[in-house]
């Protein structure tokens, strides 16, 4: 946290999470069903409630009552599709939250298509991927190597900067936040944006953080509507400053599937001072 | 445990677990892909033997080769139902026990009516779920918010007394056992209504506690069919007991995602004469 | 390990380990939804990275960016079987490494009659199971009693000889490497078969050693395509290995959800001078 350029926002994360843990927010899920059963329990670490419903005839019902929807394309299947469309189109006319997790957009032509499409159909209040996914949308193609973001791709120091300036540009013209997470964490409104430097690079060795942070950062979304820059961007500090504490936390013997576990609980035990004194970020 | 209702029956808790952990008893489980990890790992926890299976052409095989049918309509979804239709009457065909969890009946059309429908055509020996998916199927119709009870359903004290008698009715109706689960639980075969308070507040911040003890209770009543009643109640004993043990096992910086283990290995620790000690019940 | 059978190759579990480590291969997976988590993170553990993905017009693209494919049969249905033929015949094109984990053969005839289709019309290089899923395929029937091995066909000390005779006899036909896990596992190519001591038996009141050593073992032979024997046998010999080691790191409380973590957590700990030197193995 660099205090020179959060002025008078000092206790904004901690408000952030407070508001989370206050409005206890539905999430409707639309997610994968490799990391589903994580992003449940995050979502309960945080104060929201999820609900998962993946079924043409449920999910209009479902995201009826939640808050918001988080669409991951994550295990992406025929069966589905047509569900994400349905429910996003009712999240749209409800006025709900609604956040698109691209994962594997790049990496095959079924996901790459289908990201597009929804990124055409429903407005989006947030996108949340590794660069190479977002990558994708913004130019409608790629070449992702599998989930994971490629090298070449990568947010370094060395190319922060055209980072910056090409995650504002895509945010403005989606007219949403996007949300870029890698080692350096970028989110953007089209006009600010957050750098993050929170996160260890042991949690890409868990299958599930990113999956994980789209459900909070919905979650986030929900509770703060009039805040959505700030609520993305402390939605992935919490996150990643969850990572921290986490790794702290380990123990002789302890590896990837301890750290999955300690992670969640760190969200659950975070209060909104501890977010807000461990968040590490700047405004550009 | 209150010793002036017990009466002879003072071993019953223990000896219920310790006939599931000598049966070993199969559960074919048609689960939803949010807790169905946890719904295995408790049946293999309690001794029992799990299998998830959920494709129209597959489930008359493996029901037939198990003891008990644990159907859960969470995710539900079009591709699994005609199974649950299908496992439901081979498995009544051929006397085994069968379970509903109407997971999030009340809070969508397709739940609503599939679980009404299922209770219709299959003749289940024990029916679990959170108090306002219990009354969704006792009048036909709901207005549940989510997967988790309205507070206005609540079993409280002050509710307690006609809670017992609606659960009675229900299960007099039913012909069958009626589990409502929640701060306080509710067992009914019509007749007896235990009232159970073991548990946890904070086992509501783990997904899956509701399928999992659905799973248990299966596996209970397969290894006890001529006390099932008492069976199920037993089940929601140690589901519960075990949330209060792993709640003493808990250590600074653990939250949900570790109470989420802790309870399961609690289950896979408990012997039948801390369950019979830990049990906290009365009979009504 | 005995000093007198190994020879000069005595790095070669080390070798191994080392080579998938630097390897980081990617494995696509078409696996049940049950232990699909644990599988993705027992492939990080290792040094490799999971791909999970299962429609049909998605998986192609996918396993065509992947080094290996695992194909997985628990909670078979017949929107994912054409997948699996497409996937298996595409990684087959493109010379890819392609395993078969045919949980729950002979317990259905939907698993029976999709495992030997496959088997008839996937060259794979390996096929992982437990010996009854494994004799299901040889004879082309069976009658598992569901998804674990029978007692009957149990690879004991007393019936040793001739079931390596039997797993020898089944590889030199598939012209593939067969492992057969249990309490002994035998791994063979035909000529040569790895008799492996390695292991607890707590490890079967956990759900998904099976599918996570299936996973490994498509991650080994990926990484050392030139010694597919050894490396299929350095594969199960890490997986009991780590459930060794695991079980050392039990404390008071633990059960089979804690285990399970901390399995995973050893693959993701073991070096390869530790798995040359707990490798427990004689080749017959």
């Amino acid at each position: 946290m660099k205090e020179e350029v959060k002025g008078n926002d000092c206790r904004m994360m901690k408000d952030m999470l407070d508001n989370l843990r206050a409005g206890m927010p539905l999430v409707h899920n639309i997610t994968n069903y490799v990391t589903v059963n994580d992003v449940a329990n995050v979502l309960l670490a945080c104060g929201g409630s999820p609900i998962m419903s993946d079924d043409e005839d449920d999910v209009e019902d479902i995201t009826s009552i939640c808050g918001g929807l988080n669409i991951n394309i994550g295990t992406l299947n025929k069966r589905t599709i047509p569900s994400m469309f349905k429910a996003g189109k009712k999240a749209n006319e409800l006025g709900h939250i609604v956040l698109l997790d691209p994962v594997g957009a790049g990496a095959s032509h079924l996901r790459t298509e289908t990201a597009n499409k929804l990124m055409k159909e429903i407005k989006f209040d947030a996108v949340r991927g590794n660069v190479s996914e977002v990558k994708t949308l913004f130019s409608g193609s790629g070449t992702t190597k599998g989930v994971d973001a490629d090298e070449m791709d990568a947010v370094t120091e060395k190319t922060l900067d055209q980072s910056v300036e090409f995650v504002k540009a895509f945010a403005a013209e989606k007219k949403c936040v996007i949300a870029v997470t890698g080692a350096i964490d970028l989110v953007s409104d089209g006009e600010r944006c957050y750098v993050i430097r929170n996160g260890r690079p042991e949690m890409s060795r868990i299958t599930g953080t990113g999956c994980q942070l789209s459900a909070l950062m919905t979650a986030f979304l929900v509770a703060n509507p009039d805040s959505r820059l700030d609520a993305a961007a402390a939605a992935v500090c919490a996150m990643g400053f969850a990572g921290q504490v986490a790794y702290g936390n380990m123990k002789t013997g302890d590896g990837n599937a301890t750290y999955r576990n300690r992670i969640i609980d760190a969200i659950c035990n975070m209060t909104g001072d501890e977010l807000e004194a461990g968040a590490d970020y700047e405004i550009r």
